[in-house]
């Protein structure tokens, strides 16, 4: 027998939470239980949802109840569902997110639903191995600006993001087909900026091109987009799915890392009461469906996610503990299965990022992360290639154990940096 | 000029909800605007959002802020965004989404977006001529359980509901492609009970089958069903996004109506701080991109959405103003452009329904709704078929004018469900 399990944080003044959760384990799978003859529950036994735990929080000091809550795993057997996120998601969480306060919080698969995912193509080795560093964290710019430019503007804007030796530069996830710049002249564009700049900085350059349009072309559209020279491909996920997700990262002919971007995530994970964990989103199917690149919130800057959160999805997307609870369904299987090992995906903390801010990245996530930054490259006081470089010498310098403070002594741009912004050690 | 118009309700004790539209329109656009020059400003004006209203709420009583909100207008130019559903939503929430307390409670549409849009296929009219029912409420029945059953029991539920003279029965929304009823065998069976079915009732049927699988793939999962025999399709429409909805909508080989299950809409629309309103998921959006009818929790039963979001859908669903506040933007354009005219979905609200709530839906929805029932069929004390019986006995005596009590006492069955479940009058 094989189970996926949920994990719901379901928050009620007064509700008896056991009787809840038998109710959603019989509810979202067999239907019934209790009336059916012994004969049937025998047969349909292995349909059943268990409950595994109900864990619950009565707060102290609040007289009507209120901030009440339990944490309640159930785990429902693979046969039920095709080994697929959307049939995963309709029978955890498709009825169940409309009744009442009860948020999806975490997901653990099984061996065989993981086996049908084949998780990122690159991943972050395969990532290090197109740029040819292994050593540090990479760093990853964004557009100033995009709507309404032309062509040569977005030239020009790569060309000074590239000079100050940043290793990938993502498109805007607003940047739609548009006359002024079409998917092929822009990746053409900015790809021959890319070489320009290389001359200089000696270093290869990742371009993420934003794959947009209507959802069955967007296979097509990434292929015309590579076979204009795009290294890399940025997605909205949340506005297609994550199916389609795994569909373009597992089609063979589109041969380059995939970056997620979490537009529209925001709609889901930030309440306590209602939705779906952010390291589950953000996290967890992220990484199943292929994602190489994920970007999320920081929690340091503008647009700010609690840091347990960044951790946690840090966790998902790095580990390789995504069928951890399956061996408390069925400890006799556990040695038999193969161990799961998908790629895993680089994480990239995202917004309000400025050098000084680099030490605590790498405390937090280690050099497996990836800097990404916008206003922090192109606010920099001595323009944007600086911006850039002022990035990568924080990095050198915490990598080399030394303080920003000591080496911005002898780099300029990193001292006019953490003058602007600050530093933190 | 061109302009959609998003409204949001932003929640926040202390900010200058004035600055903060202000940011917001120039960010999700132009990106940066009192730093152009003035050149520049004119240039870019066209790609620049305007914020057409910031209303403040200020709580009365609350000493530190809690509870304070702005509704926040902002018109974001057709110019900036190709006209699919993804774009849009990237555009007015794709990063906004995680910046805070801040819910996406309405969108409104410019005509020339709009006219990217087909909508419904069918529609309620459509519907209504493929059933021959022109002068009721519809009756729509689900199975009681469908995980672990084989053909034979699924047939078996089939026909008692189509029995008690349904006009749509719906497969269960966690009913994926299994070996015990796969898509054409189901259909296949199932079309045959309604057969049967009808020399009883004289009556025609609508079977909506469960469209799952692969992203890429439901097209041919469709087409498949389709030739099966099956005359309705049931999709879940936010695990794959609204883009593969419209596709499947617009799609000439799909020849039948398509009804759009909320699962995973709970995820979004409940909370009063994040997300997007029901209103905005299950109603505008749904219409758009062609569902022919559209489910959500009702305000009467078990799962329970508020009367008044029910009512919001249910306008979105059937009224002509979808385009409304476009006259705002350009009053000289209003009138030349056609009006849009996009056929009606029929509004399903589900979940918890029992005959004696029929006079309240008819009250609430009119007659152009369709009464959705499972546990008040199958539950009936005369059995399945007595159960679709009560239904539409409920039905005739609201279209006739006659209390169910009274009609009740010629019509046991309705009798019997009204003494079980009450009833309202």
């Amino acid at each position: 027998m094989n189970y996926c399990v949920a994990t719901y944080r379901c928050h009620d003044d007064k509700a008896d939470f056991h009787k809840k959760a038998h109710s959603i384990a019989i509810g979202l799978t067999v239907g019934s239980w209790t009336e059916l003859p012994a004969a049937k529950q025998k047969e349909m036994e292995k349909h059943l949802g268990v409950v595994l735990s109900v864990d619950v929080f009565e707060p102290s000091g609040s007289a009507d109840g209120s901030g009440r809550y339990a944490d309640i795993r159930i785990a429902y057997p693979d046969i039920n569902f095709s080994h697929d996120i959307p049939a995963l998601l309709i029978t955890v969480f498709g009825k169940l997110s409309m009744d009442g306060k009860i948020k999806l919080i975490d997901l653990h698969f099984s061996p065989s639903f993981l086996s049908s995912f084949a998780g990122p193509k690159f991943g972050i080795g395969g990532i290090r191995e197109l740029l040819g560093v292994q050593d540090r964290p990479l760093l990853m710019s964004i557009f100033k600006s995009v709507v309404g430019h032309d062509l040569e503007e977005l030239g020009r804007q790569f060309y000074g993001q590239a000079a100050g030796g940043v290793d990938l530069i993502k498109d805007d996830e607003i940047l739609f087909e548009n006359p002024l710049t079409p998917i092929e002249k822009r990746v053409q564009t900015c790809m021959e900026a890319a070489r320009r700049a290389e001359t200089v900085t000696g270093q290869k350059l990742l371009y993420a091109v934003n794959i947009t349009g209507p959802a069955s072309k967007l296979a097509e559209q990434a292929k015309k987009a590579i076979a204009a020279g795009a290294n890399a491909l940025l997605f909205n996920v949340l506005a297609y799915g994550f199916d389609t997700l795994r569909e373009l990262s597992a089609d063979p002919d589109i041969s380059v890392p995939i970056a997620a971007h979490p537009a529209l995530s925001g709609a889901m994970y930030p309440s306590p009461h209602y939705g779906i964990s952010a390291s589950v989103l953000l996290g967890k199917l992220m990484r199943l469906c292929g994602a190489d690149l994920v970007l999320f919130p920081s929690p340091y800057g503008s647009v700010v996610m609690p840091k347990e959160e960044n951790m946690a999805i840090r966790h998902a997307l790095v580990t390789d503990e995504l069928a951890k609870d399956y061996v408390y369904l069925s400890p006799g299987q556990a040695g038999s299965e193969a161990p799961i090992a998908l790629r895993e995906s680089f994480p990239v903390p995202s917004a309000g990022i400025h050098p000084g801010l680099v030490p605590w990245i790498i405390r937090d996530f280690g050099v497996d992360v990836v800097v990404n930054a916008g206003g922090g490259i192109h606010g920099h006081p001595l323009g944007t290639a600086a911006g850039g470089q002022a990035f990568r010498q924080a990095i050198d310098a915490v990598m080399g154990g030394v303080t920003l403070e000591d080496y911005g002594r002898t780099h300029p741009e990193l001292q006019a940096a953490t003058q602007l912004w600050g530093a933190k050690q």
